[in-house]
């Protein structure tokens, strides 16, 4: 069962002395990416050594690890956590033997005919060890008829739904996007050698230069010949679709991601924001972190003046990372206290990146109150997540997304605020420097670039746990 | 030999169904003032049990730990790191037995007297199991002549130096603060009990109400008749000296200290440092977390934008607790990135909140210029260190801290940045609502409250670690 | 590549309320057997769950392992240390999911045909995940062919080699063993289930009852409809080769293997060298454990006194999980002391199953020596190990046997003894009540009883560690 | 209170390049005599070194342990497990800092005056960080009048009870044993420094020669002018009740305990049982590990032949460190397996060293009679245990000794064996080859060598867990 939902980051380098030390930071600057596992796999041209472990990158790999993998060559992996196939099986990258020797693979994103493929190898006598979608990546890899091609396009071809991807052989790195690039994966330089990074943050990190963005469709072989550039499908099945989702809420805010700098974006979407829905207040205050960006954007569009309303507790963890339902509130609670001396007897907007339940900003806008708000005012700088994604990002299902079920003013009360106001979907689009069509905002509009069969809607549904950004 | 500076956190809760539940959480909220050891005291008015250990609350202090603490009545106490005394046995809060039975206390401060105290015991026969300034007060307790008291006047008589102290007994929690007031305390209401904080962010995280400081020379006993003050010298030997220093860096902005807020007290900083020291700009930026609220005073002041100039790793521990000093400019990189869309081009004004030996903040900086900052005009919200402090903050040994060597002209040039300003000592004390002649501020000016004797200034010159913070 | 030579234990339970319980304390008494790493996998007749991990059944299986693990069917495996080898992909119950559903396998033995086979399905677009014979047996189940067939006959056809194998379905226990049955399995009852086990002491432990061996080319099904017997292979192709090496060293005493007991057989083998070797002496001592069986044959058959020469420091783990070959001296000081009131001036004979590379013996024979010993008679109850195995027991390569390359004389005068003696070909063949052409000898005479290819020469001579056992 | 019973094992090596790897290799050999915790205190003649821990030595010491440790004289101790004291601040050695420096004690015995001498130590204004008897002896050192004397003797006059101590100062290692020496301790030469151990095993496993015991009431002091031993009370205080229970039951058989080896003295207790208790039988067996040199002894003056009757599964801790009660039967079951071969159709003579409650050794004769023994003959090496220790050995209470309570007939019907005989008291103390009233047998007999109040009894009486040994 296809039962893993990829939400990860990636990391390789190409051509340095020590690769796997710097793959080590790179997934350091990716850890939001995913907390739940860690891996890196490196090569010295002839074998593949590999670690991987449950846990953060912090965790997994330590000083002796980094000497075992000490190789000129290395990609590695951060994996998100979604309870039931949190196990170390599924950690990445994927290491196997198959007919030319060992490959490591690394994937971003989620297959939509995983499942088709995989019961169709099973059914030709393949044997299974993981629940992971790229697992059915490199039994495509070993058939025969794909092996005796010069390069992956075969197979690559194969593959749909989202998916960037890193290879590693004993003699090549290489760097693969979808036909519609919904997963970001860029490419940049490292003094004589490349990198490619899930976000350009992970390459400051390291010291790389950035050269540009992975196309949709291109596949890039990184070797001792150099690095070559081939699209593995005709140019009429590329249809950009990128993931608007990256550019709100996911990625770090000093990554440039479709070649937008995201900080940048979410001034944009405060501006938008400030602009759609006006309101006569005293502060503007934001939700850290996801809400500082946007919050900033909003104090210099509208002219009312931004403070510090919250303050969080630096030593909390994410909340779901917690065995315990019922110390949740708790939690949250721990992670950031209301600063009276900024609200008191203020009118305050607050700027926040989403809503996903509820609960959780409920409990935090009721800090505000408690600390003496007069007026709160919430500003979320996007429209309601109402519809599931099919591409990789691990909503709640739809039952427990408050916006699929509840108008904004139900929410509204809901939270027990003053007013409440979502960015419009047009107001969010117009702030991308791109072609509004070239991107994927499905999970606000339902308008889905891919068709979705019932198999993968179901499993989507069934998903039990939220992927409620807490950073 | 008194070799451990206690720069720590302390919690107490009397009268309530779960107390040591909350002075764990008590303790995560003063995790920031060390992350060396922590530990809770509990007893149910027969017994005291007791858990320590070292690493954060959240290492030491599990479910399991909490259910064996369950007790109405709780002290606990988290120890700052300092290379040299890391050690278990210094763990608090200190248990022993002793004629009456057995007592637990958990100290804040640095005894000025404490080698001369403990040669005196040694020589009438007794043992030390610890290097802590804090045996030497048990000691004391349990003197028979102080033993004989009703309350510990006498025995708090005996001290010199800097001390908030919490004493725990089977029947009874004692809050003590010196005749100087160096180090804070606060105490506060929870539901029909009381709790004892050096700092009120960690009242607001249980639920409790802050209600007043101890004061000087004060000694707050609580117990099964209520809550009883006591002074324990007289009126001519309390002169009031707050460390200004836990207002201007060490404590959370969103705490009350000397009655002040944290995040105002710094605002104000900021705003008397932009009419102090301007300079035209574009835009201001803060380095996170010190500089935050003085950034944002600054830009009120001045008019100039705040922007987010740095974006923060949220997985990176604080870097002093990695053991190879070589790492160290890594993990500096690790920690923060610079924004590119907000400072190239810009005259950009950084603002922080302190410059200990000047490497990490030269590395930080150089992170700036190679975003693409036209001009670096850095403002520093407090005078330059250039004393050692006797009171129990911790810092470089005089030869480390860099303004103790060098004007403020060759800092800059150290630095390369086009200007460098720190507030004045005068900006800095107009910013508080109380007499300035209240705070010690001898880390700045070398105005020391007490006298120093030349044992406690070699001890303290021999100190080989910093405290420079890295929240 | 095959590089996991298979030495290890078996254990499964069908038809027992918690079945994986039993396993677990089945899998203790099998601990010589592998010390490397352990496994379950239990299945409630739907699904199937394992765990696994490196260490000793006791670290690896804890009472919440167990727990998740109830159910009425189960098998384990531990596995022997073998360096190179030793990860945790490698560690078996192997699980994988195929057409069918999940099955769970485990393997003792050495598969000769193994490289060939995982080469063809390599070339056939197979990809391995470990470098265990076991994973060539699952992918031989999964193959359509294979599938079709009501049972494993087809499957196990295609196997070559010594192999005792236990198969896990949701609902089906299979035990299996090669048409030579090179290693043993037995089928025993537990009340109203059957166990299948390694060694008998196993069903001791878990109060199971011995009913048979399973016999060399037969697999025995074990479902709801009872238990049903099947040969896989033609009567010509039968024909039994066990191991003699079990019954001379591996198996514990109190094990019966091919309905033999160890303990008697090696009384015998002590009663057959004191007729062989005869010497005038006034102890006869063992060396522990190896030795203690055949010790007291050899007294009871020459009428010399046995006592204590050697006590043991039960503390001590295995020598070969030391990882620096430097402290291996040390260690074999660690484990054992000789008693001087028993051997000082007397003339002793000493009892040993083996000589591998003769260091650790020799250190053993000075410890008599400096304790008193007149003269040393060393008596090992078997003869000189001079040939590698093939099937599944991991001696040093070739070159490292002191007894390959020096004649008894040579190793003599290397132990620095009086004399030494090992048993006869012939006599050890006469303690079996067996026919002796039933028997693999061939470590000790080189004839094997199938055709060895040079790959597999080869790769038995460049295994780098020993099997040197030290229980 | 005075709750810990210091059944404990010592070693120290003075003048040996690393001496504090020497007593790692010297727990190691005494590891019977405690495995609760561990720990070694070293010197390099001017700081003293330590590092505790709970655990096996091996758990507790580690590589980089020992080089921390690495100086030329050393003290190590290992600690027996009793619940209720079993906690880390009651490891030893115990290091304290006093007047003269620091200094480090290791304890092996009981005091009897020790509460006696907490309270005055309390009432005097002490402080008390453990339970351990040996802080009250470290408290003693510490008083002015005993540091102003040259040595211990005057501190050491104040002791009551049983006591073999180790002293270590940064210039100075002391051994010391209580006037009756009821704990062992015995000298030995290591090159050309000195060794102190509790057993001369471990002498023989760090390559030390046995010199002499260190009398009743002599201290040794080592430094280096050279070796000075002092008695440091009257020869009339002076009456040797060495605990006869050492040899018969808890040291380790390689061992010379008061001159006499443990291994000849228990054969001589098989051979004096064999005379008062003669049956006419097929095999003698033993109880593995204690019963084994007594079977031994038995079989030779007997005649009947020795064989294995019982094989011990060698992965098997010690069966009191299980936390659960309810495991404990099936730990019984695991250790010891009954050899069918040896007992079926047999009349057995099955030799032991103690019964304590009765239903370990129940539970193991019945593995026998199902094995299939004919008749079971039980023979206990010594008479039955009926009375507390109060001089450092940790019984059962009295209520659970069964010899306590029940006559030897009720015995032998509950554990339902044929027969049963225990040794007399006079055929045991035949046994030794000194005077038979330098021994304490008070367990057996109520002779206690010194008065005991009510104080020591109750306590002792208390106590709530089992002594019996289970190598």
């Amino acid at each position: 069962m296809s039962e893993a939902r990829e939400y990860c980051g990636l990391f390789g380098v190409y051509g340095c002395e020590d690769a796997a030390e710097r793959v080590y930071y790179g997934l350091y600057s990716l850890q939001h990416r995913g907390e739940e596992s860690a891996g890196i796999a490196s090569t010295d041209g002839k074998d593949i050594v590999s670690h991987k472990g449950m846990g953060l990158v912090n965790d997994v790999i330590k000083p002796q690890t980094l000497k075992s993998l000490k190789n000129p060559i290395a990609i590695g992996h951060v994996r998100y956590s979604t309870i039931g196939s949190s196990n170390l099986g599924n950690a990445q990258p994927l290491v196997v033997d198959y007919y030319k020797g060992k490959v490591a693979v690394a994937h971003n994103g989620q297959l939509t005919n995983a499942k088709k493929l995989r019961e169709e190898f099973e059914a030709n006598g393949s044997i299974f060890h993981t629940t992971s979608d790229t697992e059915v990546i490199v039994h495509l890899m070993a058939k025969p008829l794909h092996m005796m091609q010069k390069n992956l396009s075969l197979l690559l071809q194969q593959l749909r739904g989202s998916f960037s991807l890193l290879f590693l052989t004993p003699d090549e790195m290489v760097g693969v996007r979808d036909p519609h690039g919904f997963r970001p994966l860029a490419l940049g330089r490292l003094n004589t050698g490349y990198v490619l990074a899930s976000e350009t943050c992970a390459m400051d990190q390291v010291g790389a230069e950035y050269l540009r963005d992975i196309n949709p469709g291109e596949a890039v072989y990184i070797n001792k010949e150099g690095i070559r550039s081939e699209y593995y499908c005709s140019p009429k099945h590329i249809k950009p679709a990128f993931c608007i989702f990256e550019l709100v809420y996911f990625s770090r805010p000093d990554s440039k991601i479709y070649g937008e700098s995201v900080h940048l974006f979410r001034k944009k979407l405060g501006a938008k924001l400030a602009a759609e829905s006006p309101v006569d207040a005293d502060v503007v205050i934001s939700v850290p972190e996801g809400g500082n960006s946007a919050a900033i954007g909003y104090s210099h569009a509208s002219g009312i003046p931004f403070d510090r309303g919250f303050i969080r507790n630096h030593y909390v963890g994410r909340t779901f990372i917690l065995p315990e339902q019922d110390r949740r509130h708790r939690v949250v609670e721990l992670k950031l206290n209301a600063l009276k001396e900024t609200v008191e007897g203020k009118r305050v907007i607050v700027i926040d990146d989403s809503i996903v339940r509820g609960t959780t900003s409920k409990s935090r806008f009721s800090l505000l109150r408690k600390a003496g708000a007069k007026e709160i005012h919430v500003r979320i700088s996007c429209p309601p997540h109402r519809y599931p994604c099919y591409y990789g990002i691990d909503f709640q299902q739809k039952g427990e997304l408050i916006a699929a079920s509840h108008t904004v003013e139900e929410i509204r009360q809901f939270l027990h605020v003053e007013s409440l106001s979502y960015l419009s979907v047009n107001g969010m689009m117009s702030c991308t420097t791109q072609p509004r069509q070239h991107f994927c905002n499905a999970c606000f509009t339902s308008d889905y670039p891919t068709s979705i069969d019932e198999e993968t809607k179901k499993l989507t549904e069934k998903k039990p746990v939220s992927a409620e950004k807490n950073i």
